[in-house]
């Protein structure tokens, strides 16, 4: 079968080296795609260009529709775009799915048996990017909640639920306070959860939701919730299941998608052959089985399991009595 | 000495139960007190009352300045404006400040030594309350974020880290996105840290920090945020410590405080001598030293301690191995 064009970007700091040990992998793995790289991120950015990426970069991304970003450093000072919202507003990429996965006992963990799907709303809330200076001494930020926006990021929760086989989609919001907005969240929450007597569904009040998360994310399976609050609980679930280090992310849209690690660009590791490339190597796990090459999905996603179960680890992952073999990022890819 | 009057709210649920525990364990400790009881709660918002509180109740509050309130419960259906909010916004208690703090052995956790106080502040932010209908489909709610605001919050979260022996000032903000509002908040946090050289201080983007505050704890000293991002990881810190079931929390102004338990009424475990008391009465721990009766505050907090070491304990609480003694809340409180 024909080879997929994908849109890749190395991005900064311990990005191309991660993206050259992601696209190592992939592509021993019999991944068939056709490479289109772009620059993206702090050098252009220094160039004076808008959300750090230029436009044929942005037309490289209308042609292909599917985009493995590596993280990027965004420079210190104001007024610089983010490039990850730009690119999920550009191409209404409404959906971010992030798998938060234990993978003890060979990554340490106090979680065993953590599997938690974050889907994020990717559009709207605080990310709306409107900012008011009201008075010298007061600024305003706008958060704005949909219908439209609502419902299609909970169906989504919901159809990804069903179609892999998970048993309950849980709703975080606010909706004691922000009753307009956060309520309207929870209103459609309930309505499209109607349509799915198949699947448990619960809601709760994102305070006590996430302390129950992050004390017991076994007692979580789907949750569903809008953007900001999405953000910082992928990164907490994402952490205590292992690491942030190793979580991929899908974001998807009606016709295009990209794919990325959680984390940064950890510019004070850049360059040492030390960085973890799970994190982005899964990212291209949840692209291969997007662009319908499951198998090949499956395959790396097995080969790095072995690899794990093997003792062979880079620096940031710890597991006390398995770790046989403490590699770089170069070793790690190879094994 | 004088008694201190304050006004006493049992709430709703199991609020009577932990009120009554609480009032007698620091009668018994020797708190000089005279009490005015007020009614607020679900009760009240039924009646009709805005914000669930009697004008009487009100004036209650302006006379006595000193608020021991148990959780309510906010009756179902829209339209019913926070208690807690009203408050905090009347008296404009800007100051909410929550010590999570594990007690390992006598309480399971997996952050033993963890001895965390979140400072959240508590009157802007998204609790402004003001929301619009944009159109059906779309509603906006403001987040306002002032210098004035973020200054005394943070010159309140260094001055407690110097009053208290502690070492280090975290701000939690996400400046990445919202550039005004959040940057603000950063902003005057560096202003301000400035002015303690003494205090070691450090700034995260709330999602990792607040990834890292759930995976290790021990990592941070006095962390302070907006009132959301507060609202949200006080639950997640006091739960990791051991239970929201064990948290006070102060709710300080000028010439005003409300204290209370962090966790909600849990109307299903009322009435049934179950419920532990122990967050309304580390809430009281804190009015005590407020109302300069510390030898009272350090009486009733040693009694506390050395029950949990006794290995007696409410339903709620674990300590494999500890446990000699599960008892309700008033033998508890007898304890
Ligand atoms: C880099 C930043 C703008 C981004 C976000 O806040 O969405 C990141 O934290 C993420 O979660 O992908
Ligand atoms: C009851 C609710 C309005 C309140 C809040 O959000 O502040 C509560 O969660 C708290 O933390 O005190």
């Amino acid at each position: 079968s024909q080879n997929v064009p994908i849109t890749v970007a190395s991005g900064d700091g311990i990005g191309p080296e991660i993206m050259d040990a992601t696209l190592r992998v992939i592509k021993a793995a019999g991944a068939r795609i056709d490479i289109e790289e772009i620059e993206v991120g702090e050098k252009v950015y220094l160039r004076g260009i808008s959300a750090g990426i230029e436009p044929s970069a942005w037309e490289s991304l209308s042609r292909t529709k599917v985009f493995l970003k590596a993280p990027i450093t965004t420079p210190q000072g104001g007024g610089y775009k983010s490039l990850n919202v730009a690119v999920r507003t550009a191409f209404s990429l409404y959906a971010n799915v992030r798998p938060c996965v234990a993978y003890h006992p060979f990554v340490d963990t106090k979680h065993p048996g953590m599997d938690v799907v974050i889907v994020r709303e990717n559009e709207e809330d605080l990310y709306s990017g409107i900012e008011y200076q009201q008075t010298p001494n007061m600024m305003e930020s706008l958060k704005l909640i949909s219908r439209p926006g609502s419902e299609r990021i909970i169906r989504y929760a919901f159809e990804y639920a069903r179609s892999n086989n998970r048993k309950k989609v849980t709703c975080f919001m606010k909706d004691n306070i922000m009753k307009q907005s956060d309520g309207l969240f929870h209103k459609v929450f309930d309505e499209i959860a109607a349509e799915y007597p198949d699947i448990e569904n619960e809601a709760w009040i994102v305070d006590i939701g996430a302390a129950k998360l992050a004390d017991t994310p076994n007692a979580f399976d789907v949750v569903v919730m809008p953007n900001l609050y999405g953000d910082i609980l992928s990164d907490v679930a994402a952490q205590i299941a292992g690491s942030v280090g190793l979580a991929g992310s899908a974001n998807i849209g009606e016709g295009c998608a990209m794919f990325e690690a959680i984390h940064g660009s950890a510019p004070r590791r850049a360059g040492q052959n030390l960085a973890n490339p799970s994190g982005l190597l899964l990212g291209a796990v949840l692209m291969l089985v997007h662009i319908n090459q499951p198998e090949v999905a499956t395959a790396v996603h097995n080969a790095w399991l072995r690899t794990l179960e093997d003792g062979i680890h880079t620096y940031d992952i710890y597991a006390d009595g398995v770790s046989k073999q403490k590699v770089g990022t170069r070793e790690f890819a190879d094994a």
